[in-house]
């Protein structure tokens, strides 16, 4: 088989598309914020992508029905505004350091056939401790950019993040700017240990500001209360002052 | 080499056939059933599939002749029924995520090569404790499925499997819906300590029925019989109230 | 670089050549075996095996020049017998198990050009205890082989070895069988803690006579003596009945 | 995409140029090493390598702007000397053996592009306890440049190192002597706890004789300092006579 099979539901012509990412990762920020987007903005599905470099797993819906692992591009059109977007989001990010490669260099070339020139890529910044008010880092392609992001409120800091960024999140970066691609990494601070929608609300709030686009935060709102209530009960039981990561671990 | 070798010992004519998979996995339930069935059935071995997806070994048999690990494909004739069956087994599924999407593509092409329209998967549902009456529970890739299966004593029950189906049992589906084939598989409920021949004993009951063919169950039940001495005596001895993983493992 | 490079030092014409495998192993018993051939009958590096499905490393001699990593093939004229010899020795099996197989494939196409009919691959079974007098274990591609290769000492039991031949002193036989080349599986009973050259010497005194040639142990007499001395004086130091896996590992 | 990306800023035209590669390794000596002439020699950049064998990683700078982790090539012409100079500097070597051999297959291909027919690798040689004054050990292609590198103070050491060399540094002399291009690999003695500019300097200044280049050597004693400093302060606190690996680590 292909190593990576892109299945086209419909070649919408759209008008300058902006590509938004989010897959799983630190907190899931990215994967919250970008799902949250296709569903606010009711997002239309055009393609969806299979590959070997992910799980070899299907998912059973609640009916009891199958579904292979993939990842959805989803196309949004925004008639008063300058740009329409294109949302990337999925179950996996590519298991192996060639698959992140190959998976999003194939994405770049689908965002390409679009004619996207500008990408946003959404992920967390992970502390290692519990965040009141998360900022929302940035890394970008171009020195110019810097600026630009600034004034929305993107925080630029010497240092962080100092081990650089993992995976799709910075590939699309990295690779796009080779390609001449003018793109942004937004992370939302994090504590790491859980699935964090404050840390997707901070990201999004940000991104919808850049990108001129209303968005309601009551579900990502509620979602952040029954994390902070499930975190309280489970510090409370355990006695112990901050959660470990051993005992929590992620929930999905 | 080819990454996939297909060795057809026959090319039968098969009439409208439906493909059953039973490979190693949790419990060795699916393995189990379809061993049994090509023992009952008394199948005919049409195809052998080596691959370097599997490992790098020989088994060698009881009078010191080796075979190379594979999978192999058996069919079965049946005149009174409006379906011939094929009958996948083998010893391994493949090593690597990669290795499991090819190998199971690549069934799916041969299964078409056949005209294979309906496929069913067979394998183990890890409860990780002891069960004394394992249900089936199911997974499809088409709705209409679910209640068609639910007669014949199928169990749908939301979340289960919560994670999803990880291997072969899972990617003929999930590669097949995407190639239009329809597809069913039947996890019997196992506690994933032991090879479970109770559990593939539910499964193949269920198929059975669906199918409409007979099986006896005489040498699933004495071999179940022997596990449960074993266990009776591993408990025993070991004075604990439940056997532990790391203590058993598999009994192969 | 192509996955695999063979360099040929030179090509000559062999009568009707047997192959002897013996690379790094379970007590390097089929290394230390193959190399004495070499050794004792002088025979002739021809081909040089080279690839990247083995480590990433250069040895280097006591004078400073360094060598590639690979495996080597040695050619041996017995005009007085009816079969030449082809020996393949080398520093590594394949890293992964692909590799293996790929390896292993190459190394049949190479036999084949020259003509090889006949393999013997040579190896060591490891009991996990010290042996006194090891036996050689047989296995076998075609059961004729079985009561040929009794009549020269080599035990077939039932059930030995119970997980079949991983490496390549399997996958020659696997993939040499179903392309219709003979073969043999020598194993020599070594403990597994030490490179063991009794067991080397069983395997080769049961080879020789096989291949009717002479071949003088002295040396491998003399290392096995060596090994003897350090174990004595190990188990001594540390007091214990019986050496341990971590503290000795290997002696290479 | 490509497996490896290779971008020319330039084809610069080099006299004869001797290559130089230093990449991460044992106490980043050689890293370090080749960086330092990178500086000192104000060498021009005209090679970007980019390869799916690398981490799927951005770096992001001081002022936030990311760049995709990867190998460069510079160059340095020095018209007083019969050869100019390639220096191969990189943020890693590649994540697999076979991504080992492929990348340096290819550096060996552009080597041979620009006309190199000399080799210099440059690394840390790990002794596992601190060392005051390193020695430089060689290893090489050709017996006659033992003689050569030992009149510079290039120590040859019957048995060091006994396991030979692991990575770029040796798989550039091991494919490098197959295609017939002279090569040796420097290693500077290093306690391998610490990246180790004293170990770099040690490489540097015999490098720099065998060139006849000269390098000012201030900035690698200033980071040895650094790191000096650093150790005792550990030490003290720890009381404990030795720095351990697991408490250290690499400080990059």
């Amino acid at each position: 088989m292909d190593d990576i099979v892109v299945i086209y539901k419909e070649r919408p012509n759209l008008r300058d598309p902006i590509l938004i990412e989010g897959l799983p990762g630190v907190g899931n920020v990215g994967k919250l914020a970008a799902e949250h987007m296709v569903d606010q903005l009711k997002a239309q599905k055009f393609i969806e992508i299979y590959s070997k470099y992910f799980p070899p797993q299907v998912l059973v819906s609640d009916s009891g029905v199958v579904r292979l692992v993939n990842n959805e591009m989803f196309y949004v059109r925004l008639p008063e505004l300058p740009n329409d977007l294109i949302i990337l989001v999925g179950d996996y990010q590519g298991l192996t350091p060639d698959g992140q490669y190959e998976l999003s260099d194939r994405t770049l070339q689908i965002a390409k056939e679009f004619g996207v020139s500008t990408i946003y890529t959404l992920g967390g910044y992970g502390l290692g401790k519990m965040v009141e008010t998360p900022r929302v880092l940035g890394a970008v392609t171009h020195e110019s950019l810097v600026e630009e992001m600034s004034r929305f409120g993107v925080t630029f800091s010497k240092g962080e993040p100092g081990s650089g960024i993992v995976g799709v999140s910075g590939l699309l970066l990295g690779l796009g700017a080779i390609q001449g691609i003018k793109s942004v990494c937004l992370m939302g601070e994090t504590s790491g240990y859980f699935v964090d929608p404050k840390g997707a609300q901070a990201v999004l709030e940000v991104l919808a500001k850049i990108l001129k686009v209303e968005i309601d935060f009551t579900e990502l709102e509620d979602k952040a209360q029954q994390i902070d209530a499930l975190t309280s009960k489970l510090r409370e039981s355990e006695a112990q002052p901050e959660p470990r990561r051993e005992d929590l671990g992620y929930i999905g």
